[in-house]
């Protein structure tokens, strides 16, 4: 950790005061300057504390990048396609984990403390207060896989989930299925809300169509196993449309566990087609939410915003679609 | 972000020096005063700004957690252990993904523009060279998951992967398996060659034991799978020790494709126990590696290092036990 911007500058034959400003953007400089302190840089492998020009330039690029759950396999991903999205841009994730949070106040205190440029919240079940408090610091803020709204709040990036349980809907019966059951996420969650709000209003009135609906306590593969077993005390339905994959696994665990046969049986519908999904031992039909596209999306927004944080709050919605595999019996012959 | 010291010291009816040396540890403040300054900040909502107080302490309390494997869902108990863990302790985790870095030198210059106190590398794939290339930086490195060694270069915390490999062909032998293959994780890592040289060195010269091995081109379900298909166009061993746990659920989905029962036909041994291999569906027998404790561990290392950074390179070494599930036949009856 050696290299000063003094050394840099004597060897480059040039004022203390140059190098900072050949390093700092905007500032006045000529060019043949900045490349001579550009070589002295290279050569001596020196690069500016991003930290100590952030007093110059009050930008940290550090991005709280905020989540809380840490069990279901989809967030791993997520924060792949994170992590690397916002290297390429040189702004750097400060991992933020609130798995045991309930209060926002103690994270914006956090996030504070190292004065982050923005904070993209990934989650579908941290209460929207969290986002909202986080602007109420004054830090730009990206929910990404939020509640979608017309009047949105904070910036959202997503899918629009009450379309999502319309659609589970029309491809549950459009396989003929007629018991057909909502097996969701915790209630507490906006996901949860929309995706059953969708799907029951999609059934509502239909001819012939039994309806039901439950709630596993948390978006994991333990709370998705532990609720299907809950429901096989009773009859099960003919299919389910479960409020995400990882659920959708839990479940496929105990009906095979019951000696219950998928598709069958029972038919499962998952949603967010994780790479897990698509493993031939799990082999789940699933409504695709187009990950990498909401993440790469999350990123430009939040770049924008760096540059114009006032900028009016928008919601990005990308459109969904199923994943033909192995969990659904297929559409009744139309002969 | 709108309180500052000013704000503070006028409430409190102290100096905006006094405020500060309130709020920096060692500094003389009498405790009158610091209660004072306590509840003017606890009032006004103020928090110290961890990056400008920085300049005057030299630290940061960011913490470099770096990785390369986001498809190993093992990481993502790692992160959440990490994370946790590092912010009780005021820490904060700056995510670096190295997934598609081939050369320590670039990452040296990101952490270094951050001011890092310290970098967690938290993989047992990246070349022991990026663990040196950021000691030779200055910055305080423990390489969690790394390779023991008795001559350490830098803090490592970890299990003995030779151990590991021997413990596996122990395991194996005791059921009664005579076919007995290695299928490894990419030849390349620390962690593959190291199990698969105590696992050979069990076995060696032993009577009516026939072995074999091959390795997978990265810790991943597909590479399992991939490698498990290339090796089923022979007939297979009688039993195989799989690199890690992802790599033998890719292995298990390759073995029931192809119409093989298991442990019927062929058994399997993974190494981890990650959350997924005690999942119903997936009940793989493994070798459980602690990895809680080796995370808790390298956080408590790595805050000591904080305080003494020239502090001798160490080893911490954790026992590894085989976890009884259903991916292996039960011992032969000794009666």
């Amino acid at each position: 950790m050696a290299i000063t911007l003094k050394e840099v500058a004597e060897r480059a034959g040039v004022s203390r005061s140059a190098v900072s400003r050949s390093f700092t953007e905007g500032a006045s400089v000529s060019a043949r300057t900045r490349a001579k302190v550009e070589k002295a840089a290279r050569e001596l492998g020196y690069s500016p504390n991003a930290l100590a020009s952030s007093l110059t330039t009050g930008r940290t690029k550090l991005i709280g990048l905020v989540s809380n759950n840490f069990h279901n396999p989809i967030f791993l991903e997520i924060f792949d396609l994170f992590t690397r999205g916002l290297q390429d841009r040189g702004l750097r994730p400060l991992l933020v984990n609130l798995s045991e949070e309930t209060e926002p106040e103690h994270s914006v205190r956090m996030l504070r403390q190292y004065s982050v440029d923005g904070v993209v919240v990934a989650s579908s079940t941290l209460p929207p207060s969290f986002a909202i408090a986080f602007r109420d610091a004054g830090v730009p803020v990206v929910n990404s896989f939020g509640r979608y709204s017309s009047d949105p709040k904070v910036h959202a990036v997503g899918i629009d989930n009450v379309e999502c349980g319309r659609m589970a809907a029309r491809t549950l019966m459009a396989r003929g299925y007629r018991r057909i059951s909502f097996m969701g996420g915790p209630e507490s969650a906006t996901s949860t809300q929309d995706r059953f709000k969708g799907f029951a209003a999609e059934l509502a009135g239909r001819d012939g169509i039994e309806t039901s609906h439950s709630f596993a306590e948390a978006y994991t593969f333990d709370a998705g196993r532990r609720e299907m077993l809950r429901l096989l005390e009773a009859p099960p339905a003919e299919a389910y449309f479960c409020g995400d994959d990882v659920l959708s696994i839990g479940a496929l665990s105990a009906l095979r566990d019951r000696g219950l046969t998928v598709p069958g049986d029972v038919g499962l519908l998952g949603l967010n087609d994780m790479e897990m999904a698509r493993w031939e031992n799990i082999d789940l039909t699933t409504i695709h939410q187009p990950i990498r596209q909401i993440v790469t999306s999350s990123i430009e927004l939040m770049a924008s915003l760096l540059d114009a944080p006032d900028r009016y709050p928008e919601a990005r919605i990308f459109p969904c679609r199923v994943v033909e595999r192995g969990t659904l019996k297929a559409p009744p012959d139309p002969g």
